[in-house]
């Protein structure tokens, strides 16, 4: 999960969720500690249905946040690319395509 | 998330997972690292669709771990209670099917 | 999908959905028609997102009769074999699992 | 599901999909022999499982279609919006988040 530099060139410097990001991290850390919290149901032996109750509540959570991320990336980067440059919109096109098949899980 | 002794005492002193519970603990923290990868990452501004693909892979091991535990709640519970009491049995029919409709997100 | 007398002698006459059978089915015809709309607003050229709409609803359909055949599946099949055969039952708990992962997209 | 002349007027008179419009057609109606399928399944008394199975590769096959009119529809009718004009655009942004997140049912 190291960034190198080129990679980051290839991209815009503020990525497409700028305006969101505290949003999105706000997000994140309370699923984090949703996540904590239900590995502590499990060493509390805990019922079953109570930490799947649990554990759907996170991954709702986190599906939300990709929505609120594919919502941001439509809006900036793939907008973008589609009003200046023909093949990178293509390329735009091909990547939400595959993020989308991977958030529908298909 | 408190869990009063009462509660506990409605339910076997075991859990249905009992047998599973250190992988189950073992997903969940690699899942709570995962989620802190993802803060990490929109914290450093990296791109939309690589945030996106470390979502959905968050997003799939929770759901494992669900179906790990519907599994062992399947095996346990469901078929003790089924093998016992009729009363306690459909109990256990309407929950699960309440924690399958939860986990489907119907 | 043909379905051969030696496949149906290795599980019951009757299904455990047997109860519902008539109410699986008219869920089931429902979705047709959904899914042959679908296709006339194709045809019609109408909007993606109402499009869109409409593929959501007959998703959501479908899921529901899948649950409703795992609740069946779990109160006849899975609860019989458990109460009488533990080779049958391993069967049973192991299929569930592989259906579940399935409709879960896994 | 009929169609006023008011509602097509509002868009364009070629979808976002005309491309695809005969492979989305092609889909749809395999789904639809899929669900019939289906039926006779469970009018034939099929195994449970068998029958969910089935129910998940034509869940799977509904998803494959919005995913196709989700890239379609980005591809032009929010690309057009963007490229010509911010109100509109903003609309089209909407309208694809509340797509998404019916498709994935949040």
């Amino acid at each position: 999960m190291t960034t190198t530099p080129t990679v980051l060139a290839l991209h815009t410097q503020a990525p497409g969720y700028a305006d969101h990001k505290a949003d999105h991290l706000a997000r994140l850390h309370k699923i984090e500690g949703q996540v904590r919290g239900i590995s502590r149901m499990v060493t509390g032996d805990r019922y079953c249905i109570d930490v799947l109750t649990q554990i759907s509540a996170a991954t709702r959570a986190l599906q939300e946040v990709a929505l609120g991320l594919l919502d941001d990336h439509v809006r900036s980067c793939v907008t973008d690319a589609a009003r200046t440059d023909a093949t990178q919109a293509e390329e735009k096109f091909e990547e939400l395509t595959g993020a989308l098949r991977r958030t529908l899980r298909l």
